[in-house]
């Protein structure tokens, strides 16, 4: 399909192994001749681009959190969860392209990640802010697993001023609401998708101009379940697929920021509120951790201490097997338990850290209203 | 010090403990009203900036490898190594200041930490490039653990164009040679300064204009041992101290990249031999110890089969102590080596990439030697 569209830019989330994307490049070289892959934490960051254009230069900010270690059926963990930046050129205008997939949701209701995507949120848009201010146009795609209305994808739209593809679009043809996560897709977990009968919209095309051009989507596209042909889909999620026309304008664009700079207020202050919940969380964890291994390793001393004695009395050089087991366990505890609690010292440093940025952008905010 | 010469800027490092930057804070808000301490890893970046002009903006970029984690007596791993990205303006002028602290090298003559050094200073480079480019003036200033000339700084300053203040400057007072880390200071190794009778400058200031000005350094001063009135120095390093002219001209400055292309492919091309070299080592350490995880785990099935059979056939529940303290032995090195396994796959991902990059880089550098 790849083949037959001839895009001019593709962007790829989940591609985990690099030999699928050594069989990409190698299916794809003739209609994509350029293509990066984006190499991060033990499994990889699974993004990857490919170009009709020539790749001037790339970037890869990885997130400072991105979900707990000891969740292995979650996994994110492991993905060292980025965002890609390449830098094309297309008939002189400069395009800043990231490519990113944020951490899963994995129940809605009690979300225990909402506070890590956020923190990726908010670097997401710091990282777009601070790298793309020579872009004639900034692009966005990728899998944010955020709905529409989600306080991530609202500070991340008003902090950098991206604009949704599927809210601009003049023509749109595909599932409906544009849902890229739809129960009629056999690799979908149908239970997660109970509350929304039409499936939901996680992925997404953003974009701005920022300096004297203007981007208009004439035409936005998802694919719709199987592929022609076959009986089973693309992948869990639908494609989408943007037609953007550019056009430069004597005037330039828009600031940075959003322009109704009130109601940025208040997504940052929900921002800072849900960081906030998740840095109290963090913080219980820390000093929960922390008090197991001081117990662990007080049971060691106390075993060390009855074992010698025993051993002095009784003159029999090694504790009893209960006594090594036990032994065995405190030390298992006591590693497990600091590892836990060097974990969470760093979650709490990286959310208290974007507590503060977040309150120095409030600040901002109200102290110059207009230009941010 | 910092109270009583009222420098506009103060970049620390090594700031490891939060309590003493709150400290720093109280104490210097009088002539720094504007601070920030960049938060990262289990111990902290150890960055932090005050300022007498309000900081409108920071980042914060990790560094995708920085040591190992069980070298605990380097701890380089734990700490973060971070660049830190402030932007302020004065007098309408937007400087974007990095501060910095790069990973420590503890035997000149067999480095082990010179490829995740150099992929520490082609991030720094990047993130710079890709960060600055709507600043009028760059700063940098940190410690940077390279020699002048080594490879390092050599690639840091060709790929970026920043110029180093103690070459340039029009006065210099101070350690000779202008000399960070010397053998009279207390706080040094004497043993590691023995080929460097002089000592070694290792701590840098950087800048460069990016558009219409230029910066001039006027002065270079360093501290020289001992503070004033004490018998102990600031710190085991020697403080820098620039005094920099910014002027407004017609004209632009310089494009990114220095101007000397033929002699940055070699730096490029000889930075990649370093990656290349760590890259190798990384995937021996990752192939041994991930067949120590194998064995470990065969030696485990092993003992499990065994055990089963004994029990079985005596009726004895539980195996013997000896078979126990061994079976906790086996776990112990399948966690270890898995561990080890999981971090040198990493290793070898951002080697792999950096090393990709610099590729890149050389041929971009190659195709268009003028425009970089």
């Amino acid at each position: 399909m790849l083949r037959q569209e001839g895009f001019d830019l593709v962007l790829l989330q989940e591609v985990w192994s690099e030999r699928d994307y050594s069989d990409l490049k190698a299916k794809l070289g003739g209609c994509y001749p350029f293509s990066h892959y984006f190499r991060s934490g033990v499994i990889g960051s699974g993004l990857c681009v490919f170009s009709r254009f020539p790749i001037l230069d790339t970037l890869l900010y990885q997130y400072s959190l991105n979900g707990y270690p000891y969740m292995l059926q979650h996994g994110d963990w492991f993905c060292g969860k980025s965002v890609g930046l390449v830098v094309i050129k297309i008939s002189g205008i400069v395009f800043n392209v990231y490519v990113t997939h944020l951490h899963a949701e994995y129940c809605r209701e009690k979300d225990a990640y909402l506070p890590h995507r956020l923190v990726q949120a908010w670097e997401l848009a710091q990282f777009i802010r601070h790298t793309s201010k020579a872009a004639d146009v900034v692009l966005l795609g990728g899998d944010l697993n955020m709905h529409p209305e989600d306080v991530g994808i609202r500070l991340l739209r008003g902090w950098t001023g991206l604009r949704d593809a599927f809210a601009e679009a003049t023509r749109f043809e595909g599932c409906e609401d544009g849902c890229t996560l739809i129960p009629n897709n056999c690799f979908t977990v149908k239970t997660e998708l109970l509350p929304f009968p039409l499936g939901i919209r996680i992925d997404y095309i953003l974009y701005k101009a920022v300096s004297s051009f203007t981007v208009k989507c004439e035409e936005l596209k998802t694919t719709t379940g199987t592929a022609p042909g076959m009986d089973i889909p693309f992948s869990d999620h639908e494609a989408v697929m943007a037609t953007l026309h550019i056009r430069r304008q004597g005037q330039a664009a828009d600031g940075n920021l959003g322009t109704a700079e009130p109601t940025l207020v208040d997504v940052v202050t929900e921002a800072r509120t849900e960081v906030g919940v998740g840095l109290r969380a963090a913080q219980r964890q820390r000093y929960s951790t922390g008090r197991m291994a001081v117990l662990a390793l007080l049971l060691l001393l106390l075993q060390a201490t009855l074992g010698t004695l025993a051993g002095l009395a009784a003159g029999q050089p090694f504790p009893k097997l209960s006594f090594s087991l036990l032994a065995f366990f405190a030390i298992g505890i006591l590693l497990l338990a600091t590892g836990l609690h060097l974990f969470h010292t760093i979650e709490v440093k990286m959310l208290q850290g974007t507590e503060e940025q977040l309150r120095m952008a409030l600040r901002t905010l109200q102290e110059h209203p207009s230009d941010g």
